[in-house]
């Protein structure tokens, strides 16, 4: 392949004006600095930003949007890096915008049941903030002790509590943000009931294309009176199934329900020792019940009695803290125990109808079989959201093509089944290829309407969601070929 | 006033190309067919539009918009013509499309809990169509025995039971829409979990301002195990307001919570005669709580707890149907029973905080005595969305002037205190001259950039949502002089 010599920006009138915005300290530029930047939860993609600013208001974020637009330099919006679709991956000779320092929570309104953070505020703090006095912050990713306000707005962020309260854009009622030509908007408000477009939430799960959220109105929920926590584990995958499908046809919607298979009930037994989760079970399911106390004592009776007529062998159950956390303590560190089990591993995120889990799981043991890599399944039941992590040794050469045309036909099983490519990670830059198995070519261009509206220049996470170009081939490869610049490690 | 004998379009040509589409059936042009539509629910403002059609399916849509998008005519969508805010009022030589012919249920899926509908579907034939395997479509308008789907997107209805299940958006999956250009887009999907930028949750509500939704793919929710309404009256508005925000604190999210003043309850007394509230009563309180069996028990018992210890004279409450759907009669019939009370109202809708109630319905009462209106207050309490009933005789010259600057008032009001100057019946016509008391110019150039990109003629039911020209006067009756060529009755 022929490479060309690129020219490469001259960063130092650039610098200025952003050192003069922001002081010397909130430029990052030196190589070695850089470093950390150069990928976010998806490590497989790489590439070093230009340069790195930190900003601390949206004032700020302003100013250096519009220097960005006035040199027309592309600019990415990064959280806490922790996304798994290359969200906040950087293009080379870009500025890297990084919210870290934008920590403040700049309003608390028990009484309205609302706060007001930065982008920067990592998720469980939101909770950790109003729990004093009974209340909370639905939206649970995984990463939720590291994860950031602002990137969970960006990827539409899901978690296990988002069966019964939904993603985060069931609870952002109003942004202050920041346009691609460095404009201060405010979109939404304080309240549910804006009248309007609802750009609020065209701009959750926008993933930065459309600009920066600089201030996130959070609705916050009363915590339920009782919660109670069951384990069932199953001899067979198609009778946890089964009882999720029961469950839901009974009315029942469990503030969770997770499902884990017989590799992943291995992996965190050996790394956290839970000593909860039997290991000859083929699948557990976790289901937490939340509300009064009367509710969830008839609908712990209920859910027990549908997974016992399902076949499970044997239900626990908690409903003090402590063990409802040991309870919960082996799926939260699931992607973690991932990691020990294999050198690398690459989590997918689809959906599929949950009455199709079944079908759909024997046929990712088929695909496992065919490829020659073990996969563990981890995910949300209720919900049909599968997170199946492909365990594979990616010092081995060629591996990692292979690991992705596995995830690649994975996603496009869950498509044929009537699901989706993305659960709550996001398109980014990993996943962009396969829009075109969800949508025709009219649905991306009519999206992309809003795109070019919003962001002319193009500057704002350029190359990411939409495939381009268009006709971008079946194969994971061949999306690869799309990332001008970017290394594949 | 000088007026211009202005040059009437010549429609032959173009009648001849509908007929071509629809058949001779499908167009209506004889001048006295066509006061039918003349306005919407919002009979303040008529307008005849140039011709009327009557498409069946989606292809026929997309044919009668390109036509008009070729011949640059305006197109408003009009559903069962029920909305309040004028919506669906057309404008002069404009083309009216008229879903009342696609009424067709096109797929019920209960698995899935969805189903697929034609627009002029009317709301409560879903639930209708789904009730028997146990199922119901949550958004419930007072109209919804006769509005339709493509209506309650438009304009993303609300109803009673939105308290706690959300409006129109939060129950429409996906969407088939003839875009202004007369493109067929599907937007949204089947499952809720669809990665991309969020045009389902920006088209609802945008009142055909975006394009026409011809096909609509609804949420259906499991019927409650069990449901209770309890009806409490009290002798100060202050209680019952009292009562609603500790219901909320409590933790409790009732079915529905709406409150009715001592006009109202008179008023439909006087009308349907439900002997089941209290002339007497300053206010009443009807809540409807649903869940379990034990649920609902527990939760009877709390909210009719909180009642009394506010003050509540009596508490009534039922479980079995006859007598629940007796308790709600009143309260559905409240528009149509104040019609009895005076010649003419005029419904406005707005919302504040919960916490606000108290003060802002003694503004409201001052407001009536400034003004010399009666104002009757019926409205979803549970989530502050007001609807005064302004009691008024239009054959009074100068009256409405009055009452709409009346309600002009009782908007400016709700935006003050934190609120929003609609609920559940959308901007329309009718309010779009408020919009800047919420929205900045930049905020609102923002939502306009959707429209232009959508809609790049402006032929989409021109003159809607947004305020032209910006600086649109502070009285009610400047927003009259907007509306080119639209009589004012």
């Amino acid at each position: 392949m022929l490479t060309q010599e690129k020219q490469q920006r001259n960063w130092k009138p650039i610098i200025k004006e952003f050192e003069a915005v922001l002081g010397k300290n909130g430029v990052v530029q030196r190589r070695e600095e850089l470093i950390t930047y150069e990928c976010d939860g998806l490590t497989s993609y790489r590439q070093r930003p230009g340069v790195v600013v930190l900003p601390r208001t949206t004032e700020q974020v302003a100013q250096l949007v519009k220097i960005c637009d006035r040199n027309s330099i592309p600019f990415i919006a990064r959280g806490s890096g922790t996304g798994l679709s290359g969200g906040a991956l950087p293009i080379e000779d870009s500025v890297l915008i990084v919210t870290s320092l934008m920590r403040q929570i700049l309003s608390v309104d028990l009484e309205n049941q609302r706060v007001i953070v930065q982008p920067g505020v990592i998720n469980n703090w939101v909770t950790q903030t109003v729990s004093g006095a009974g209340f909370y912050y639905a939206p649970d990713p995984s990463s939720q002790i590291i994860c950031s306000i602002g990137g969970n707005v960006a990827e539409n962020s899901g978690g296990v509590h988002c069966l019964k309260y939904g993603v985060t854009t069931n609870h952002v009622l109003g942004l202050k943000i920041v346009t691609p030509d460095g404009s201060i908007v405010d979109i939404g408000g304080q309240i549910p009931e804006m009248p309007g477009y609802d750009l609020t939430g065209i701009f959750v799960g926008s993933e930065g294309t459309l600009g920066i959220a600089t201030e996130i109105t959070l609705r916050i929920l009363k915590s339920a009176e009782s919660i109670c926590v069951l384990l069932a584990d199953f001899t067979t995958v198609e009778a946890a199934a089964e009882s999720v499908s029961d469950i839901i046809s009974a009315g029942i919607i469990p503030g969770g329900m997770e499902m884990m298979d017989n590799i992943s009930i291995n992996a965190v037994e050996d790394v956290v020792a839970t000593n909860c989760y039997p290991r000859d079970a083929t699948a557990i399911l976790l289901v937490e019940i939340d509300g009064l106390e009367v509710e969830v004592a008839a609908n712990k009776q209920r859910v027990a009695e549908i997974c016992l007529k399902n076949g499970a062998r044997n239900i626990t159950s908690a409903s003090d803290l402590e063990t409802r956390l040991k309870l919960w303590k082996g799926r939260k560190a699931a992607f973690a125990a991932a990691g020990h089990l294999s050198p690398d591993y690459y989590v997918q995120d689809g959906v599929i109808p949950r009455t199709q889990l079944p079908e759909v799981l024997q046929e990712i043991e088929r695909l496992s079989q065919k490829f020659g890599y073990q996969i563990a399944n981890v995910f949300h039941a209720g919900d049909g959201n599968l997170h199946p992590l492909i365990l594979f040794d990616n010092s081995v050469e060629g591996a990692l093509e292979k690991v992705e045309e596995l995830g690649g036909e994975i996603l496009k099983l869950c498509v044929k089944v009537g699901g989706s490519i993305s659960g709550e990670h996001g398109i980014g830059a990993d996943k962009k290829c396969y829009m075109p198995d969800m949508f025709s070519e009219i649905d991306l261009e009519t999206m992309q309407w809003v795109r070019q509206v919003f962001n002319p220049q193009g500057l704002a996470n350029p190359g990411k969601i939409f495939p381009t170009p268009r006709t971008c081939g079946e194969a994971a490869s061949a999306s690869k070929q799309q990332f001008e610049g970017v290394e594949l490690f």
